[in-house]
């Protein structure tokens, strides 16, 4: 398979100029751009460019809006509300941030209840970014049916991520991003892009057996991680993200979609503490650290995001690469 | 192995002697004996009676007080704290459920740190309580150094649970209670004692190898579920539980135990949130049915927390059963 290099810039004005094509307007699509070359600069390619292709005809079939524009809202003391005016996250979760940050910061917790909007992006840009602000952050989101319930073998469950972020005194915080399921759906559909297996633990066929073509996996469920925990997660993620704000359950959103195959619509909770309200605000920052250095203390450990973090240092000089498969389709949809 | 029958009232006059013999004031008994005997009411073995020497060795060593007054602050307009006066966590918690609803209804979200207490209980209890009370319930907690960092092999993390419940219309909520660890902690410790193997999931000996001897695991590390994804979400519960609110981490428990062998002092974070006020408030319980309906639709699927449900409509009548050798060491501790 050949790659294609380019710069940061060059991937970024491509996923803009892509996006503009296709129906967005500029401050929805630098937005989404911005978002995706992020991604890529971390090397995070199942939420980079791979993605475009299903964002532009997202906003072409007129089904997302290209035009958004989110509307924030004050539901409870503690408690905000973004509707995203059926357009793309990576806006909404932009004018959503301070209010937030402030919200936290004036009660020492807050909800952020993100609806109306297709979510497809990865959240630990946006705990991330809270935690930048000095907050810890949590967040999850619905999704497709693409997880079967503990005990079962039909899809129900997104693959529902919880994202978590705590600060740092010095450096990038402490972020993770992970799926309530065994692997994100992107790793299975860029391992049947690729041609490889995928672990036994990934899912199960549409007979319920055991597999490892990816493709088999697609078209049965995927597990939780870990088996029925994992699930209970899923199960927890679809009831924050969805019931609790108002939102689509992953099968709603299919169903919404109506066989279009474009992007999932619907809801994501984030949860933003601010630790200098909850009694250490002396302490909590040096008391973080040291769990961080017990475990950095051990052969073979790393912390989560860490990788992304070095990626990042890089790929300002060195670019990234695509395959020339994908710069082919995203060309053809210019 | 021999067991004593008992009825649920029996237990729980056995347990409140118990503590009252060593050490515990009425008040701390009874709320301490009420949690035991509502989880050997479920027929959660791990958390009821096969505790009791635990609690009361921790008491009568001086190092947890059985005369405990848990006081209640707030620290800011959702949160609110416990201090446990270095008592066992279920007073405190009794202490606390009602602010904690009254602020969480007030504001939204809210959150409640419970700090200086012992708290080797487990959460369902209290987050099964305030989703009876119509709110939706997270909680975690640390307690010793059990579990390994992904790829490390000493054990760092607890088990470090994490605790949800959401509210249904008819009928006990919806409730899970989930280890971080592959395996809780009291479930090993009872395969070693009964002479059973576990999964080569549930952790790895003090060389970190893999193995299924119970005793081999309790000496090197667990493992947390689906490995690293379950590493990460033990590290999340250290910080949530612990720098967060100005609380030990597990290993700093482990320290203050200085060798003792009591139950781990520390904290507990619980989120409430009222989803009457994240913007479907007359909607959220038929969707959140509408969930479960799918789920149970599925062959071979249940609910988290049914199978106690089901248990607890049976031992009011017909009583449960404990060990006679742990029947005989609590006999011996009065």
């Amino acid at each position: 398979m050949k790659n294609v290099h380019m710069s940061l810039e060059g991937g970024h004005t491509l996923a803009l100029e892509c996006l503009l094509a296709n129906g967005c307007d500029d401050l929805n699509a630098t937005a989404i751009a911005d978002r995706m070359i992020q991604a890529e600069g971390d090397l995070c390619h199942s939420h980079g460019l791979f993605r475009l292709p299903w964002y532009a005809s997202g906003v072409k079939s007129g089904r997302a809006n290209g035009k958004a524009r989110p509307k924030v809202e004050q539901l409870a003391p503690a408690v905000i509300r973004v509707d995203g005016d059926g357009g793309f996250a990576p806006l909404g979760q932009e004018v959503g941030h301070q209010p937030l940050v402030d919200c936290a910061r004036k009660n020492g917790i807050a909800a952020l209840a993100f609806v109306n909007m297709f979510h497809i992006a990865a959240m630990w840009p946006e705990v991330e970014k809270l935690a930048m602000d000095g907050l810890c952050a949590l967040a999850c989101t619905a999704s497709y049916p693409y997880v079967a319930p503990a005990g079962g073998i039909k899809a129900l469950y997104g693959t529902n991520p919880i994202g978590f972020a705590w600060p740092r005194p010095d450096g990038p915080p402490l972020v993770f991003d992970q799926a309530s399921s065994s692997m994100a759906r992107g790793e299975i559909q860029i391992a049947a892009r690729d041609g490889h297996d995928v672990p036994e633990t990934a899912g199960i066929g549409p007979d319920g057996e055991a597999t490892t073509d990816p493709n088999v996996v697609l078209a049965g469920a995927q597990l939780g991680f870990g088996g029925y925990k994992g699930a209970s997660l899923a199960m927890m993620v679809e009831l924050l993200a969805g019931p609790l704000i108002g939102e689509f359950l992953s099968v709603e959103a299919l169903e919404d979609d109506g066989g279009a195959g474009g992007p999932p619509k619907g809801g994501e909770l984030m949860l933003a503490l601010d630790p200098t309200r909850f009694g250490d605000a002396d302490g909590f920052l040096a008391r973080g650290e040291k769990l961080f250095t017990e475990i950095l203390a051990q052969d073979g450990t790393r912390l989560p995001g860490a990788r992304r973090f070095v990626h990042r240092e890089k790929t300002g000089a060195s670019g990234f690469e695509i395959p020339e498969s994908l710069h082919e389709t995203i060309l053809g949809l210019m």
